[in-house]
């Protein structure tokens, strides 16, 4: 990509309205624009972004038998109401309501939800095709190649809420993207089970982030009345306030727990309970057979009895991770994106110089033996000082930056500096391809 | 993939309610699956088509200078008002309206709408960071490196539009993916450059969906009072009625014509006009300046004079192009996917045997191989007679059936057979993976 050919280049100021870190350097680096709060456009630096770390979500997925779908999003009211439905419908607040246009205008009616979740659709969906208990087991792999069993479905697809106070950037969004997975048991055991291989996944995925998440005790809001776990990242910018061990990794959500910050740790008894701001990054539900009883779809067991199967659900905030990645990591110059989740691997920056100059040509040769050789690349390639290119690339962040000019090619080299790091060296141009290979 | 550990396998019967043929065989062929009129579930088969579809017309717009951004579903009502925005909230019948928490039970407003394109959006953004002119040039690759042009901003995401008849399987619905695109020019003599430029890369992207598109004449609706041309694709299945020349590609909508059917040709004066039924999966249409009007966004041209750029708009819908290709390419068995667009390149099918047979474990083997040789395939492995397998095989329509059995593995062999084909050839074990990555 070139900077001279996309209209998203950055900005020369953050908002003056942006008081999170996440949110000064997205806007200003031209990652996101906010249409409104808690609604942002994904410029093309930020949607390569989201895909880097859905990507890494769908290998983690399909590494713990997940399978992807795509859900909808205008929901039936239908789905969500008290008789034929999960009865959300007035209780779940952040649920955003659509008008038809055979609703009577003034009418209180509406005839379809947004997706702020998508329980009531894939509860009898999936229970709708799968009626037989051996079907269910979702975590081992089969022992008998003859013993079938179905993968876990997910989908990465936006989701909707109402949020009364949708703030800090991207961290809340009225609109957002979410990998949303589920999961159907025959018996609690097999759900505990899979449970706990979900939560291994989780820290493993958040960790290729770039980021180390709390496991925390939470509530199970609108969707269960068992408690959930939530995926804490300790952050000023986050709405959450967790009480965390500081030997241990006990953590819980201030608004279930029954210790208080400077008691001793319930779980090591060693530890002190400190406190912290944390943004929820990840969540996993035990929903129990809550939406199984209201779609009223039941399995056949082993032993030819007709249950209720118990169901699992299993969030990761998509759009919400990339601010918290971004919160976590910069410095006062701006980003400073892990290797795994960067829109980028190298920035390279030609520095001004007359037209059709050589300079000019061996970058643009460079940009061009790179790209072929599938390294994803940032050209900066304006006609811009070199004091403006330089700060630019620190402020997108990118790992690693490249530099041609005059200078370098006396060397017949190129001038390479990691993001983060203030040494700089010089790797012959005959070897910057291999380079980044690597 | 294996069918075995899908919830999402063939169904034995297509719906009974559905009256075209891709609502038929998509849902039975567990591609799709439908919530309500107008909105689907996209189950794995039907999302990798999805994916196919977009990656084709990524592709395609790159080539053209296009660039991928992701724009937001959720708008701010202000937008669509008369007074700040295009003056679209009272007179665009299908726009979904939404309520906040905020807005009062009973009361009409409505704080938001859903995108059913993004014009408001767009518009506004791009043009408030594009302000000289000589960044408008996108179709000509600029002859001096230092000349900038700016590329075009395109969307793949989902779109909303209140269909007072949502029918057709998945040809029109409430919800649905389309590719948007828009190219803002200093002169309508620029427009009209990129407009063919769009046009002939809408035809090849068509031709690899294996579809042919009439570039037909037709109204601007509610975007433009100039005419747009749509690409029709003839189908009893679609709802557009159009003239075409027997001899020329003179095409244009009924609704705008001025000729009739038996007419002769009014553009080569040779062929004969003829009525047909068809299904539009893309459009064209100059804007004229009606956005950077209203949304009050002048440029500064060469001669430093302030402007109103013009504006296009180009769109493809990718869901709907989903179900044209299923009603054109099927036959009585079910469906036949060009190559390019089908969900997979292979589909395997191991005849039953015994428990740990030497046939499961050769088919085990060769799907283990060819999915290392980044062939992909689908893997029927389920526990069901020869007659549901190949008749499954037939219904979802995957380029080459590759059969394992007790008689093709005495001869070393898989057998292989074209979809659309009668004849099956054998074709040694050893040489099956070479076979499909040539």
């Amino acid at each position: 990509m070139r900077l001279n050919e996309t209209f998203a280049r950055p900005l020369r100021q953050p908002p003056s309205d942006a008081t999170t870190r996440n949110h000064q350097l997205l806007v200003q680096g031209a990652f996101v624009d906010q249409l409104m709060a808690g609604v942002y456009t994904y410029l093309p630096l930020g949607l390569r972004v989201l895909n880097k770390i859905s990507d890494i979500i769908r290998e983690e997925m399909n590494a713990i038998h997940g399978e992807e779908l795509l859900l909808p999003l205008l929901h039936p009211s239908e789905i969500w109401r008290d008789d034929k439905g999960s009865g959300g419908w007035n209780t779940v607040d952040v649920l955003f309501k659509v008008r038809s246009r055979n609703d009577k205008p003034g009418d209180e009616h509406t005839s379809y939800a947004l997706a702020q979740s998508e329980e009531e659709v894939i509860a009898p969906l999936f229970l709708g095709r799968v009626f037989s208990s051996n079907y269910m087991n979702h975590i081992k792999p089969p022992k008998d190649p003859w013993n079938p069993f179905v993968r876990a479905p997910y989908n990465i697809q936006w989701k909707f809420r109402d949020e009364l106070r949708a703030k800090s950037g991207i961290l809340r969004g009225r609109e957002f993207l979410m990998k949303d997975m589920y999961s159907f048991h025959e018996t609690q055991e097999d759900l505990d089970e899979f449970y706990e291989v979900v939560k291994k996944a989780y820290i493993r995925t958040f960790k290729k982030f770039g980021l180390t998440a709390k496991v925390t005790e939470a509530s199970g809001g609108s969707f269960s009345d068992k408690i959930s776990y939530e995926f804490e990242v300790l952050t000023d910018a986050g709405e959450d306030v967790i009480y965390y061990c500081d030997k241990c990794d006990y953590c819980v959500e201030d608004e279930i727990a029954e210790v208080n910050p400077g008691d001793k740790c319930p779980r090591c008894g060693e530890g002190k309970l400190k406190e912290a701001k944390a943004a929820e990054v990840g969540n996993v539900f035990d929903l129990g057979d809550k939406y199984p009883k209201a779609f009223d779809r039941k399995i056949t067991r082993a032993d030819n009895k007709q249950v209720y199967p118990v169901m699992g659900c299993y969030g990761i905030g998509i759009s919400r991770a990339m601010g918290v990645i971004a919160e976590k990591h910069n410095d006062e110059n701006g980003l400073v994106w892990p290797e795994a989740v960067a829109p980028f691997s190298v920035h390279l920056v030609v520095l001004r110089e007359g037209d059709k100059s050589k300079t000019r040509y061996e970058a643009d040769k460079l940009y061009a033996d790179l790209e072929k050789a599938g390294v994803e690349v940032l050209y900066d390639d304006r006609n811009e000082s070199a004091g403006v290119k330089f700060a630019d690339a620190d402020l997108i962040g990118i790992p690693n930056r490249l530099t041609v000019s005059r200078k370098t090619l006396d060397q017949q080299s190129a001038e390479l500096k990691r993001r983060g790091s203030s040494k700089t060296k010089l790797v012959p141009l005959k070897d910057v391809v291999k380079h980044f290979q690597g």
